[in-house]
């Protein structure tokens, strides 16, 4: 029992920080110490979200008690983190950053693309970007872990395997994501009866995340995400020429073999296949040399609360699928 | 083309005027001459609504081209049309109101129940109440009809065929209803993540359309509420006891059989059989004396905007059923 | 009255053939004759389908009153219509036919991509290609229509217009789809487990809308459809590459610009916008010669049954609007 | 790892039984060893639910590693499972069934209920109703564990602890369930687009699960079920009188104080705070002596598959909460 992480989760109350919340409350190696949210602040968890019956109070951010944990989930808007996140790391506390202050290699990309000065460019260099399969030895020893976006990953994982492999060309994802993307709001855009029985898409040649994967695949992406009427999921269209098809399907095949939470599957992989899960899925079809691939994953999950204890797991020598699911329900 | 009904249209920006707005824009024998929201002043209709391709422009609640017109349907919150509506009626244009300010005989149960003071009582004397079914005659001559709220239409229609032929005792009306029954709202109540695949109660014992429907039929009754992850429809799900249960199921089928809006159905009605459309199918079944009525409506169309056109229609000596929707699409 | 087009549908009991019974019934300028149905033959309509308060009962398609109306809608599968097609023609009667069978020019596509041998390749001359504002001419003439396939209409009509202006290569369409274009079904695939809070793509490289799509637009391009967990509506999000996309903006602007059903729109459109009507919106963004569509239609009217009457009203000199909703409710 | 319960899964290709497999599969004292399903014979459980990425093979109920099993989940229609369960039994396998078959006290009204002879009239007798909170005892030591109706369990718990401190009469119990309370079904009646947007109500005075909240409550009440378009999750609107709502109140509040899975709240509790979780929520209004519950489940979960392995969790002396989901997702 006591020798349980020390958790402590800041901004609990959006999305991703309540989704945080949620694993850890119900993991067996971690033990959740302080979550705050300054919406929330002294209020029980269980009386916000009647989902969550867990005993622990909001605090805020200044709670002294998240300097005594052993790892910090910060999940706070675009540079509002940056300050604590230094003091954590100061203070010999490991952070998983759920924004994405520090996802880019390049900081000047990061700020064109947030239009915002970075906080901390110090801290960037340390930061490890935490795609999990393809990070994990950094990952082991990061101070600092920079959880991706959740298009991004569900592009990344089967595009780097195949960029490793065959010279790909021309990518398009055409991506497709629930509604629990857009986080929490009180938006008459987000309400039920606006989403309800629509679809749109949106950020056309202009989405965040574009930039993201083009700095982690090495070159320039057209992306367009869309907003289905579910409540979680991804799927990603992803057209693309090669150079050899053979090799493609190989790679696609055996990059992710071993690995616990991502796998390739002959049938084309659906969002129900991995919604309420850690996984990706994902299946391709070719013609000639044009070649295309659908990918999916749940965006709360492997999409970001789940990825970011996947980090917990592997910064901490836990076993990495100690606390994520990996069956979905019906 | 000049022989049409002229229709003005205050507080469009709501989903009922909205919906007025629809229904009047494809209507044969009417015209749209004036819409107004202050939300939306000065803006075209299309451009704030693209599903609304209508090349008016949203003018406010003082534009004298109301007067102009030969009716107007006033969509308003509680007792924020009391003054407009005193004006209209002294110009000589009739009014359908869609709020409650004008629904209740007795002035004491709107007071208490929608805890404000009637804006307008000597106006309350000349309203009839819009159960297009029922109060058809009075509706013909009427200066200004006062609108049925949703639920309390679906639990009316039939127990009124009921409790006209029968002892009824002991109505309990548990009813559910689409969301856009809540109006158009940026809250995180009515946002997609919270309503979409849950279900709730709300309003136990003390909603508002419960004193509607008591005064109507006569007696008290207890009545739930429930929201459903759909946009349009009611069913209400009636218990009650009868004296005499042949009797009852007799009455239930000849009230309305010469009505083209109103059913009784063998079978049991679905929210499907009359979504989009300004219907409204019963039926029923019983076990000794003890009954229960299924009952339906689009909450939009028969629950408001459709019988408020319906009601403007009987005004008019236009065919009842003109511009108003009979057939549910898939 | 006795002026109305009398109408006949074979096949009623899908749901193109459905909605197109649904659009005559309230069709102020014609009138429903006979519908047909093989597996509801003898039935009442409206016990059928209660949404429907049809009086017509289900016939089947050897009734020889089909021969006594001025147009018949064929709603059956590849092939099964075409000895009830000729015969239809053959006694005068104007055929609009929802199936493949007419759509191609060239036969033996048609053969290779629904594996059939054409039932009537002497038939197949005589048809017209029914996509309203596009070969409206014709169509005023046409004895037998051949209605356009959901998706290939929600491409056809940007694509063309802008392919008549500049030179467009590299077409991929991303097409989703709500459930209803897979029509009437008792299959698992098709249950409300299996799809809702689920997505999925289909037909990879295979899908028939393809090839129709390709000899419509003079070039191959690349199509994959999704499945929607809504009812009804279809966005096409469409890239491709044009050589002046100035040029290529003033095409998609002004081609339909005194169209009724077809717009353009500065604003992405969402399937909310047109869901429940007979009209096809698109918007456009340009990045350099890089270009991208969003094309919204309902799948069953525009993409199906609405454009079938729109059709029928071009061949009989009705007014074009006539019976087909141009408002979407919420 | 060898002191794991050892389970086998009967009838694991419908909705209880898949959900049992998950449960189990992700369940850290238990482990899976035989799942049987005839439909799916032969098949490897990730081919045929991609979503469920199991190792195992299905098999046949005759399998006769189910008789090595600790325990052995049944989930198979009425009466089919009979033969098997006497095996098993008399192979000394603890028996989880979660069909109607032992459910009932008195044999008679099973017959009546289901239309059936009882197949085992002498199993019946050892059989323990398995609703957890109240017969946890017997549940310890019993060989035939009758797992509750999916319905019966969101009454049960809230009236029997109402029954057993006031006198409660006149119920009527107002149901509504996700679609995957119905089963794995290629039905039209099932699918997506008969569903969705829709809501209906159906059994009345007939449903199956009246007789077993009337014997298990001791008295006789009215239940009607409907049928909500979501996937999972039960709300029940529970109506009655009580001779002292105060002593009402506190038999609600204290009942299950000390139960991890059932609880009290003040405010009205909706589906989505326990969907996906093994809890029961209720709350309560009182208006004089009427009263009304609110009472909520996941129909899969603590309504069959959930309150099965929960029960095997108190047989095997493991922590109740063992492998058992707490906190809802969003």
């Amino acid at each position: 029992m006591n020798n349980k992480i020390k958790v402590g989760i800041v901004g609990a109350n959006g999305y991703a920080g309540a989704e945080v919340l949620r694993l850890i409350a119900e993991h067996p190696l971690a033990e959740l110490k302080v979550v705050t949210s300054r919406a929330q602040l002294g209020k029980k968890v269980a009386s916000v979200f009647p989902a969550l019956p867990c005993d622990l109070e909001f605090s805020d951010a200044q709670d002294p008690a998240l300097k005594t944990c052993d790892v910090v989930f910060t999940a706070l808007p675009q540079t509002a983190g940056a300050a604590l996140v230094g003091e954590l790391i100061d203070a010999g506390v490991r952070v998983i950053d759920l924004s994405a202050d520090y996802r880019f290699d390049d900081v000047s990309v990061y700020e064109r693309t947030y239009n915002v000065t970075h906080p901390r460019p110090d801290l960037n260099k340390l930061a490890v970007y935490g795609l999990c399969e393809v990070n994990r030895k950094k990952i082991k020893s990061a101070k600092l872990v920079a959880n991706p976006g959740c298009y991004v990953t569900s592009v990344l994982l089967p595009m780097l395997a195949l960029s490793s492999a065959v010279k790909v060309t021309n990518i398009i994802a055409d991506s497709k994501s629930g509604v629990s993307g857009a986080g929490r709001k009180a938006d008459e855009a987000y309400s039920f009866c606006t989403l309800d029985e629509n679809f749109k898409a949106y950020g056309l040649f202009t989405h965040r995340h574009a930039p993201e994967m083009s700095e982690k695949l090495g070159q320039k992406l057209l992306f367009t995400p869309h907003l289905l009427p579910i409540k979680r999921g991804i799927l990603s269209t992803i057209y693309f020429d090669v150079n050899d098809s053979s090799a493609a399907i190989d790679a696609l095949q055996r990059a992710y073999a071993d690995e616990p939470f991502v796998s390739y599957t002959d049938a084309l992989p659906e969002i129900g296949f991995v919604a309420h899960t850690n996984r990706c899925m994902f299946g391709a079809r070719f013609d000639g040399n044009r070649g295309i691939v659908i990918s999916v994953i749940d965006n709360l999950l492997k999409g970001a609360a789940g990825q970011a204890v996947q980090n917990m797991n592997i910064m901490f020598d836990l076993p990495e699928t100690s606390g994520l699911p990996l069956y979905a329900p019906i």
